[in-house]
């Protein structure tokens, strides 16, 4: 059997990206969009979603996670399963499309079925948490599928003081239940849409990027000290400037990176004490992330980055000391899965841009337990987690067609 | 007559530093001393030091800009008047010995006459306000003896809603006698002696210095906008990071400094948005302040400083934009002066150490109307709008004798 005709996919990408906007009303933070874990806009959201999933024939429950995951049955009995998804829960101040495109992308595909069984099920998983605005920690949801949701997140609080378990109790769910959120060995594979978040698919002119891995990353706190003083009364030579030392030192950050490929290093928070316009800066606090596909590049890069800190340091007669605050290895995507989404995405009638995913993902925790890919979507001026951010209806559309073709795909492979 | 024995100016130099700690103790911050214009702290002070002033044989009064001024007359009738002051007003957290150094110093040189009158008065003056901190207006006592305080300051108000007129009064003053503060052609010259507040007497191993100048100051503020991006998902060569770009320049205003002989130039403060650790930079706002003792190489440096920034930027495709804050033209003190206490340091059997103030002081105020010089104290460590500024008992010693020195050679040539 054929896919959904064009037609339908044109007014079913014009659906997705009207049921994005609609989700985007659903926030908890009044003149901006923000949706966290299990909170009342994200019980509002669930309402919606699940009205969605419904009506393209599927089977919807909670799991203890506050994942809301929708069912497609196969047309057999113990088939195997497809997974979908991504997030619903976003950044302070989001656009609509981060995360909740990927969701209803997955619901699109379902429908444009019309009610067609494959030999496999599929289900389409929006989950509660990915950013870890809430409880500061990341992938709240997907963690809950990989059997990595320990006791010790459960006693986490929020800003008010209410802990995760809480929360989820609160939410009408039950903690105990979180073992059987877990996917089986059932599921033969994870597959996520999400936009790009970055400008390298609009900088090409591509709709579509197949994603092969993401990357990994290293996260520091670089402090350089020095001596605050007068600024009038302190002639260059007997200065300690720790901002004018951290200085060289960034220019230096993104001279190497780049001047090597495919990295990237980013100084996006500076504190500088005491921080007057009439004081030498005493010291500076700057922070450091690292990210490239490899991790033995990765890894050299933020050694050198650290050596380079602490030698200019010296020259400038001040201290350079670091803190790290995390270290996530690469994830390489299921060759095989990115092999169907790159075919895929030819039978669409696309070119296949491979690339790597420099932003963290769920894709990354699903990855521990079952062959995951991503496609990607072009983001317009690569703008993301802001209100700005956009996704072209014909890119969704592109997005559809290869989501099609990758179900008939695997029907076929799998049938 | 001689000037008092050096055994009185040791017990003398101690009496001065002890009386520095015991105004340490009049604050209105907990844990640390802040004594801002016409404050509950700042009335207390006026209670000690009105004391101080009496018994050392002065005439004290309290004008009313809340400048506490003692008179010790001169020998005989109509005869012109010395003035010698500083601020007693402090910065946040301050150390005990910006300010009031210089009024505990000149009330010792008064006690040090042992009631010997000269053929000139001496006016002692412990100014309400040089820090600005209540009202951000520097320099409120000072301006008002050179009839620069404005019915515009009047109006200013402070955090909590008083205006400066308010405070005037509640402080039992009339702000209408303002003109009344004036000093008349009576005055000949204006002495302060003050903590260097920077690190050069102290490197070079020198008590006291003195001041042929305080340099002119321009301030700015400099603007740099690129884009905000995805720290992980923007690749190097599609970034405007405004971080990166205000780092080279920030290099670069040290550098430049650096290599032009009395230039100072500080970027003290710096502000990035969004400002968080997984975000490119999109936005830096950094302070520039730059002085010289020469008014056209300070205005030649900031501007070459200026178009660097935009040159800078230009080449990292992102903009760069500025303000002016403030354009202080620099001082010259008063050669005659100037020369007397240089006679005096030498007398006193220290070396003379010509140098320019890159601070501000209630000197710069004063020499709009009136000769005007100051004598440096080393500041060891440089260290000063902090709880560990010093000074060393010596330095004080040798203070009170360059004092007493310039005190009788003033006697000599107007006697």
């Amino acid at each position: 059997m054929a896919t959904a005709p064009i037609g339908d996919r044109k007014s079913s990408a014009g659906a997705v990206l009207e049921r994005c906007h609609t989700l985007a009303a659903l926030s908890e933070m009044p003149g901006g969009l923000l949706r966290t874990f299990l909170s009342p806009a994200m019980r509002e959201a669930h309402f919606i979603v699940q009205e969605w999933m419904e009506a393209a024939g599927m089977q919807v429950r909670t799991d203890a996670a506050g994942n809301l995951r929708g069912i497609y049955p196969a047309a057999g009995e113990n088939a195997r399963r497809l997974l979908l998804g991504s997030h619903i829960d976003t950044v302070p101040d989001a656009g609509a499309f981060d995360g909740v495109l990927g969701v209803m992308l997955a619901i699109a595909m379902v429908e444009n079925l019309g009610g067609r069984r494959l030999p496999y099920a599929i289900e389409v998983t929006a989950f509660s948490d990915e950013e870890g605005v809430r409880f500061g920690v990341p992938f709240l949801g997907s963690r809950a599928l990989v059997g990595a949701f320990g006791n010790d997140l459960l006693e986490r609080r929020d800003g008010t003081g209410v802990s995760v378990a809480d929360a989820i109790t609160a939410f009408g769910l039950d903690p105990a239940q979180l073992p059987e959120a877990r996917i089986t060995n059932d599921v033969f594979g994870y597959l996520e849409f999400h936009i790009e978040q970055g400008p390298v698919l609009d900088s090409l002119g591509l709709p579509l990027g197949v994603v092969t891995s993401i990357s990994g990353q290293s996260r520091y706190t670089v402090r350089f000290r020095g001596q605050a003083n007068h600024a009038g009364a302190t002639p260059m030579h007997l200065r300690r400037d720790a901002l004018a030392t951290a200085s060289r030192w960034i220019s230096l950050v993104e001279r190497y990176a780049r001047a090597t490929p495919r990295l990237v290093a980013t100084v996006g928070a500076i504190e500088v004490r005491p921080g007057a316009a009439n004081i030498v800066p005493g010291e500076v606090r700057a922070s450091l992330d690292v990210r490239h596909p490899d991790d033995s590049v990765r890894k050299r890069a933020t050694a050198v980055l650290l050596e380079d800190a602490q030698r200019i340091a010296k020259r400038c007669g001040i201290t350079a000391e670091w803190q790290s605050h995390s270290e996530a290895a690469s994830t390489i995507c299921d060759p095989s899965l990115v092999a169907a989404i790159g075919r895929a995405v030819t039978a669409a009638g696309h070119p296949v841009h491979r690339m790597s995913s420099g932003a963290g993902h769920d894709a990354m925790i699903l990855a521990k337990c079952v062959p995951t890919a991503m496609l990607f979507l072009r983001t317009p001026g690569g703008i993301s987690h802001h209100p700005e951010e956009t996704v072209q209806l014909e890119d969704v559309e592109a997005a559809l067609a290869a989501g099609a073709a990758l179900l008939m795909d695997l029907e076929q492979r799998r049938g």
